[in-house]
């Protein structure tokens, strides 16, 4: 048994000034900004996100784009959940996994982040 | 003064198969589809997303993405408030109008549709 669920989504933006991009989105979304650059280089989270979900801004090298989170008590298992409903493992990044759904969206495979991941997560037996 | 909040997420999918698509998501993210292909053609609306957000998977003719939407009681006032802080207006659709953020990223302005945007929506004077 292992247990997953929907942990936010991440802004990725090419660009060279993380901050505008940061700034951007922080007031678009009217969530603000926590910690500084030097929390964690590459990426600024948006606060009180609707539901706890996790969004942040990173900086990336490819093209603009959005994409999901799912987080896991087991990552592994989760991505062989993923594959056998068609999504495909891309790579495999520091603690996470990047796969590939079979509509062509990229989305991660994270640790559990959330504080509602012990309630909230489903259950995959 | 006008009001918005960020309303959710749709996952855009360039396919010919809608409902292959939505079943894929709504596994992946352990989110039950509301309702059948009938409910409005286009679109599954996937439930029970943390936050209440509105996630939805839709059918599109462009490459498969996600994009966030906002919804706002004065759709008019948002896109010019977003405008002030970098976002271009790229079209008008039906009821809501589709920006692009100054790192790319298409989104849209929609009318209100979250039964917690009066307790919880940005207020802009």
């Amino acid at each position: 048994m292992h247990r997953s669920r929907l942990a936010g989504f991440i802004i990725d933006c090419q660009t060279a000034d993380l901050e505008s991009a940061a700034g951007f989105w922080s007031q678009a979304l009217g969530l603000p900004l926590q910690g500084d650059a030097s929390t964690d280089p590459g990426y600024r989270l948006l606060q009180n996100a609707p539901g706890d979900l996790h969004v942040e801004v990173q900086q990336v090298q490819h093209p603009s784009r959005v994409h999901l989170d799912i987080e896991s008590d087991d990552i592994e298992a989760e991505a062989r959940r993923l594959e056998t409903l068609g999504a495909k493992r891309v790579s495999t990044v520091r603690t996470w996994i990047v796969m590939e759904a079979p509509t062509g969206q990229r989305f991660c495979i994270v640790q559990p982040q959330s504080a509602r991941f012990a309630s909230d997560a489903n259950r995959w037996d």
